[in-house]
């Protein structure tokens, strides 16, 4: 069976030619096995600098769009508006499209799935979900049963850059951000992945992925490092966790899943303790094989570029996604319907209402900030949102999610402690 | 589309009812969206009770092999050579097999992938590398590309145990070997563990996968941790290492492989170094992606019933192991041309040709052992095994591979330390 007969060969419209674009046009030149090439490169600026010959380049997208040879589109712009129309034009001309934009896929995500379906054509997307950790891949094709019973993952290697900086070199959290944007690793406004919108958009992809679970990312809860403070930091390290931003899933006894992105508490026997920096890393939990975990870059243009360079290659053996869960089981439902434990620090008893906790379990203050550990029903922080007020901050314990709780109903601070701190 | 349409019903017949097996049936009897059912299960001892119908059950092979009706062999039995008649013989009746015999797999594997194409009937074996973890159908879906760097990994959880208590309790390797035993993590005869046997295999199997290479397991150099010693294992503390059993290729800049099993000294920093105990655990090296950790764990009856649970479920899609390195590219060599650092230990000077160094860069003696840090070309290795000789112990260096190494020729100990040992 010789090359040909086995496989497509590539013909490739590329938008954008930023560090990824770049990167993969230059992998695709040297490496003549991924039976892969470049056509015609879309571009928003004609008269910058390129490091490939003039005429790859073009600034007319239906150049690409339109032209019958281009089997493959791959969109690596950052505009989610503009890489919609792309992607959606390109489905239905029937080109396999390869995306990384996280943000249009999580927002646009059942529609994206239905023109794949009506149009017979694969659409694939592992760079946008912690770049190089082939996360999107395994809970279609190894987790593809149901005995998925949760994963938690570390999926936005700026925020987890500063949270390693603050916890490693105790310096304060505005420190930490600046540095994180020297380094490279926070866009000059951060505030995407800092208030925790990035992390939710990649849980919301991969809620599709493992549980069949199709929702917009903001009908999740998330919450992000924005409140933090470095008391919380300082409460962290006492108790012996670190602090990380986790985006969770799991699965309830009922059979359905609570999801949400937002600050935990990690003891040091957890895999993700050990993911620093700019790294990512997910671990799973399956009812048989206990947990498992994967851990890479997750971002920066390298990584990317290999996590499309992926999805290339399986372009040429004809792969698509399948959605198993959503299509050929009866997918699981999201619910609101369990307990958490969770930390709340603020600096004003009248910011919280902490009558509503179902039973609080211990409580201090000092004179800069007061903390509250207590268990809250998670329908509480659907309902109301005082807890991501500023100078509110809230922090989820290690196995925060209590499935068969029984509520109390004791939520109420003894009155000496009130009295303290008013 | 239903999932009739979609999915092929999988009729099994089953090989062995040991704890993957009676597992593997509980959960197929309690998950029906698997549309998978055991039709009949092979057994050795006919008279064991079983916590299943006893028409179930078998003592004779043909039963399940001449049952048209059944469409899945799994093979879950001991025995190598049974397993591989089994297995062979479901294969050219166009059964689909699942088998987690990692001895046999890798000891026939170039029959078994001739057998696969012949017969056109797919076999899936991700049970006999690291159980739990996804490996074998990661390199051969998300690393199908050439710019795999190289693989280390922790494959041998009864060694990890071993060598986990021996550095973080300090007591002796038999010690440590009997207690691996009471916990069920090490065989009554230990030897294809103790000695890198297991290892091997599954670095055989890893290489078909990884690079294409189709090689005998024994015709790769390997050993184990049947020679180490307390003073190897305070040697490495004094260093700062933990000393793990790690199988590795890498491919050199000539594009050829180089591949091993043996003790290595692990940094901290190292995602190895994280491994603890029974668990195990893969670094990837791409050229894009840096590095990339799986880890899970690699033994036991749930972790193993969980990735034969998952070969079913891609059975289902009719998925097959394409073997892309091997089929559609030009595959690696593999080599024996590359220097290597390593640290060898022993008693008697006699007994390492020291002057087969091509440069020894640490020396030191106490009133037990010798330790010789240097470099070597690996061929020595291949060629003699004074290195495997009981009281002599061999640890390789971290980044022991040494690819562009330029040949000195100093090897030869200073007189005075010869006079020493001697």
């Amino acid at each position: 069976m010789s090359i040909q007969e086995q496989q497509t060969k590539l013909n490739i419209g590329l938008f954008g030619f930023g560090v990824v674009g770049e990167g993969l046009y230059k992998v695709l030149e040297h490496t003549p096995t991924l039976n892969a090439q470049i056509k015609k490169v879309c571009i928003r600026h004609p008269h910058k600098k390129r490091n490939a010959p003039a005429e790859l380049f073009t600034t007319d997208a239906d150049l690409l769009l339109n032209d019958d040879s281009i089997n493959v589109i791959i969109e690596l712009i950052d505009d989610s508006a503009a890489a919609y129309n792309i992607v959606t034009t390109a489905l239905r001309k029937k080109k396999a499209v390869v995306s990384a934009n996280k943000k249009m896929i999580a927002e646009h995500i059942e529609e994206l799935i239905a023109l794949q379906l009506l149009f017979d054509v694969p659409f694939l997307y592992e760079a946008a979900c912690c770049a190089s950790i082939p996360i999107i891949r395994n809970l279609e094709e190894y987790y593809d049963n149901d005995l998925l019973q949760g994963l938690s993952g570390i999926v936005n290697g700026s925020t987890n850059y500063i949270l390693t900086k603050v916890s490693k070199e105790r310096i304060s959290f505005n420190d930490a951000l600046k540095q994180a944007q020297e380094a490279g690793f926070a866009e000059s406004d951060p505030s995407l992945d800092v208030n925790g919108i990035d992390a939710v958009n990649k849980l919301s992809i991969l809620l599709a992925h493992a549980y069949g679970i199709i929702t917009p990312p903001d009908a999740l809860i998330h919450t992000g490092i924005q409140n933090l403070n470095n008391d919380d930091a300082i409460f962290a390290k006492e108790k012996g966790y670190e602090i990380k931003l986790v985006a969770q899933a799991r699965k309830l006894a009922d059979g359905n899943i609570a999801a949400f992105v937002a600050p935990q508490f990690i003891e040091s026997d957890n895999q993700l303790a050990s993911v620093k920096n700019e790294y990512n890393g997910v671990v799973i939990e399956s009812s048989l094989a206990d947990k498992q975990f994967f851990y890479g870059k997750g971002a920066g243009g390298f990584p990317t570029a290999s996590a499309v360079l992926s999805d290339l290659s399986a372009l040429r053996y004809n792969y698509k996604y399948e959605y198993k869960k959503l299509r050929y089981q009866v997918p699981s439902a999201l619910t609101d319907d369990f307990y958490v434990k969770v930390c709340i620090s603020f600096k004003a008893l009248l910011q919280v209402p902490h009558e509503r906790f179902d039973k609080i379990l211990e409580w201090s203050s000092n004179e800069q900030r007061c903390h509250v550990t207590g268990i809250l029903h998670f329908s509480e922080l659907v309902k109301s949102n005082w807890w991501k007020q500023p100078n509110v901050s809230i922090v989820f314990y290690p196995d925060a999610i209590i499935d068969n709780y029984v509520p109390e109903k004791t939520g109420v601070l003894q009155e000496e402690f009130v009295e303290q701190l008013c």
